[in-house]
């Protein structure tokens, strides 16, 4: 059985997604960021930096921060999701970890929590949206999915794209990456992780 | 043979740290990315997302962009430097990746590079530094190195803690992670790694 710890949020979907898509049975506990849950001393005992998501395998005995980490954890301990060559997928889920996480996430900051506090920061991260955009579009013209099959860089990467209404992204740039991104929001299994650990809204689709 | 695309900076020194920690034969091409270099077409072939580093395996026929897949990519294929414990290696290398690098990325950026341009983003930023900071410590204060012995999470890890002088970062606050700093930078294949593509400056001590 896994635990999942998880809030609304780009990163805990990933997770949320990735146990939908293996089928696998899990509890869910909320953590609510907004009032400071992941601060608690039991959560930083799974989660040392105090950032959702982490999991617990029970039957491993074992608990795991960082969703990527969980990703690959659930994909190789189950032995699906890992694409057409499973060091393509880690690169493309390395470059979500380290690039189009923490950018949109940056992005997410200034331009929609914090409009008008830096207006040099809010282009500086609109700037690197759209030009993350193209890298996956680039990458999109050439293969269905970001590693060839469906696998859990597009499951790490799809979360962080749902959330384009706040990244100043004109989605007429982005045709390949469009495609995939409502090919993915179709899937019955996306559907359902998506609304963990609660309804907030409908998946937001372009215009 | 490793040929090894890089340049003087915290994501460039990881992999050549990691190769001379590995002892393996490899070809330097400097990379520099302030002419722009990594927009060179050829580069943009192995390394889509324009960055460094990136390597040719050419006896295995892949290249590989992005530093932690390179680090996971290394020590898996020579089995070495995956700490105590395989999972909990990978989730401090996605600690590293998705925030020591990018976070401590933008501090150097408001902080070194355009001071006065956002008071806001340098408070942020340096802030943020000194939170991961924190938990590296508190981590370190519990283990030897970040995942028990000595492993690609903490060559991930060090060359971003080796620019702590562009990061605000009272050393004060951080016994058990200055005592890991100062461990890694006396070992032979981190000074020499240091030193790929070039000589810029000798290794950064704490005061």
């Amino acid at each position: 059985m896994i635990e999942l710890y998880t809030w609304s949020t780009p990163n805990g979907r990933k997770v949320s997604i990735a146990l939908e898509e293996l089928d696998l049975e899990y509890t869910v506990h909320p953590v609510n960021i907004g009032a400071g849950d992941q601060q608690q001393p039991d959560f930083l005992k799974i989660s040392p930096n105090g950032r959702i998501p982490a999991i617990v395998d029970t039957g491993a005995g074992r608990s795991l921060m960082e969703s990527g980490a969980i990703l690959l954890y659930l994909a190789e301990t189950h032995d699906r999701f890992l694409g057409d060559d499973r060091w393509q997928t880690i690169e493309w889920l390395m470059l979500q970890m380290g690039g189009v996480g923490p950018m949109l996430g940056q992005a997410h900051h200034f331009l929609k929590f914090n409009p008008g506090i830096s207006p040099y920061a809010e282009s500086r991260y609109m700037n690197e949206a759209a030009r993350l955009y193209g890298v996956l579009d680039r990458r999109l013209a050439e293969t269905e999915y970001l590693s060839g099959s469906y696998s859990i860089a597009d499951m790490a990467t799809w979360p962080w794209i749902s959330r384009f209404e706040w990244q100043g992204i004109d989605w007429v740039n982005y045709p390949h990456l469009e495609d995939w991104y409502r090919r993915i929001a179709r899937r019955g299994a996306v559907q359902r992780g998506y609304h963990v650990p609660g309804y907030v809204n409908d998946i937001p689709l372009p215009p």
